[in-house]
């Protein structure tokens, strides 16, 4: 076994505390969030359960956060990303299903229809995605939403799906990484259509994503193994499942919880009740400028008791429009360090 | 943001690769293994997926390894240790349920007749497991399994569970994660149950545990959220449910899997015939003196398509006799480095 001398070993050490010191030294960890109240908050805690001496600090293994992702790590208008990939599949797989152009929801979905297609609720929504989530095997189904991913385009803004994440969180991620947490996303959407892009887009691995599901069987196919995904529901990751989603894939509790709306309730109130400094954030959508503005009444992302209860709660309501300084990530796309002008908060950054 | 100079910058990579060529250069990371063709063929495995020039190299975060629990991590015999528990808190629970007494598979637990117990299969034990692990909270039941885990003894050795862990494996566990493998426990056996001493026993933390697993729901009890457990089957993770479990929990396939019954077959289908280098591995029970022996009839642990198809599909058998130096691990015993001379299979051994 290779010993290392006395001087290497000294030597070695201090690179190592400088190496850390500079990482943790990093001017502003949250450069597209603006100075305000929500950021000290969220850097306060951060630095509180990490720091040895804190009367608030946490171990590593226990420093598990969850974020939503649908409106909180990437918009949600004018409908879930999700559904404009069931729409469009739907007009691929038309051909085969004459009886979709007289069959609702697909009928509407085939008349550009959006709305209408949703009118009928989780009830319309699972018969779609039954009708083009299932019937392959799991490798067949992630080349259609890599194919999809990498080049469907937002209906309103015209860039890529991957290219409506939000900046300030990517920032939280990338803060809470280099602070030793441990990142899952807990999402009402299907969890095998988020893994297909998580890491790249989030530097979130597969076994790190938690979501909807349908079931799945195994096969052996003349000699080759297969996973076939089954028009039937599995497990429903939204508002009171998603704890229970929490428990099965993490099998112990976040210290730290992100949302944007009713469906991620429970989430926080999980991971806010528990011994110990916790904390819970909620991305409220006030921006109509750079965004969407919308909270109580809406279609998608309902925000009602959770702005009732936060500050009963201690829940951080993080406005768009006041603290973050930029809104879209500019991962994936060729200008990567440019926030453009017109999603510039505040006038004074370049 | 501090910045280093460029001679620190060198000796700090020169420092980073003495440090890492220390940890790969150890004398054997495999002690407990005798010199044999087994320990060979994978320790040539893991340095063919983990060198850089190689070219069967594996980036970081595709080495997923995968792991049986009962019979492969610690042993299984007379029956899997969970039974034990079962049949431990039947008998804790047994005065508020006189009807137990006369009635199956619970009478013959109360009579000590732990094969009559099991003889009516699934159903029975799927009855003894609902009555037993469901009807209290999350909390409350990771209590009850703590306190038995640290205190129930085995019938036959009178050591704790935890010390009958094999050493060789855990060899190879702290190989692997020295390796850059991330390791995943994937048992037949309850989720909940394992996760209580997993991280403690085999530094496996929560959520790479996949088990078997009952329903639970969400609940507010005077404002305090719990998880209850439910008396209801989630997901049973054995045979061909082993693959979805797998792709439920991880989203990618295993480059390594290791069982040691016809119960992992499918784990190690899947994960073997998957594209670049693959292994799968199986702990035949062949060494009565110091452990049990047994394989093609066994009431638990049965191996019989394995051992037929092993050779074809390029498995290694793994032999307890032939391969291990020592069995059990010393883990959370007094003498925490002494092997037991009757463990010893090679004399020339200390």
């Amino acid at each position: 076994m290779m010993k290392l001398n006395r001087q290497s070993t000294i030597l070695c050490a201090a690179c190592a505390l400088v190496l850390s010191a500079t990482t943790l030294q990093a001017d502003d960890p949250l450069p597209s969030w603006n100075d305000t109240k929500s950021k000290t908050r969220l850097l306060s805690f951060v630095a509180r359960v990490t720091k040895p001496d804190s009367p608030d600090f946490v171990p590593k293994s226990d420093r598990i956060a969850v974020f939503d992702n649908d409106g909180t790590l990437w918009s949600e208008r004018p409908v879930y990303f999700q559904a404009l990939f069931v729409f469009d599949r739907i007009k691929t797989l038309a051909p085969d299903h004459p009886e979709w152009t007289t069959q609702e929801p697909f009928a509407s979905v085939l008349r550009g229809d959006m709305r209408n297609a949703l009118a009928g609720g989780e009830k319309a929504l699972v018969e779609m995605v039954m009708a083009t989530h299932a019937g392959m095997t799991t490798e067949e189904f992630e080349k259609i939403v890599a194919d999809w991913i990498s080049t469907a385009k937002h209906p309103e803004t015209g860039r890529l799906f991957t290219e409506m994440t939000y900046q300030p969180m990517q920032d939280i991620l990338a803060h809470l990484r280099q602070n030793g947490f441990k990142i899952f996303i807990v999402s009402g959407g299907g969890i095998e259509f988020l893994r297909v892009w998580a890491e790249r887009v989030y530097s979130v691995p597969p076994e790190q994503v938690i979501g909807s599901s349908i079931k799945t069987r195994y096969e052996v196919r003349d000699g080759n193994p297969v996973i076939v995904r089954l028009p039937e529901l599995n497990f429903i990751d939204d508002k009171a499942k998603k704890p229970i989603g929490i428990h099965q894939h993490i099998g112990r509790r976040p210290i730290l919880a992100f949302g944007n709306s009713d469906g991620d309730f429970e989430m926080l109130e999980w991971t806010t009740t528990g011994k110990g400094a916790r904390l819970g954030l909620l991305v409220h959508h006030d921006d109509a400028t750079r965004e969407y503005a919308y909270d109580r009444d809406s279609h998608v992302g309902r925000l009602s008791r959770g702005l009732d209860e936060a500050a009963s709660r201690g829940w951080i309501v993080v406005s768009m429009k006041n603290d973050w300084r930029s809104i879209y990530s500019t991962t994936g796309t060729a200008d990567t360090n440019q926030i453009p002008s017109n999603e510039t908060g505040d006038p004074s950054v370049p």
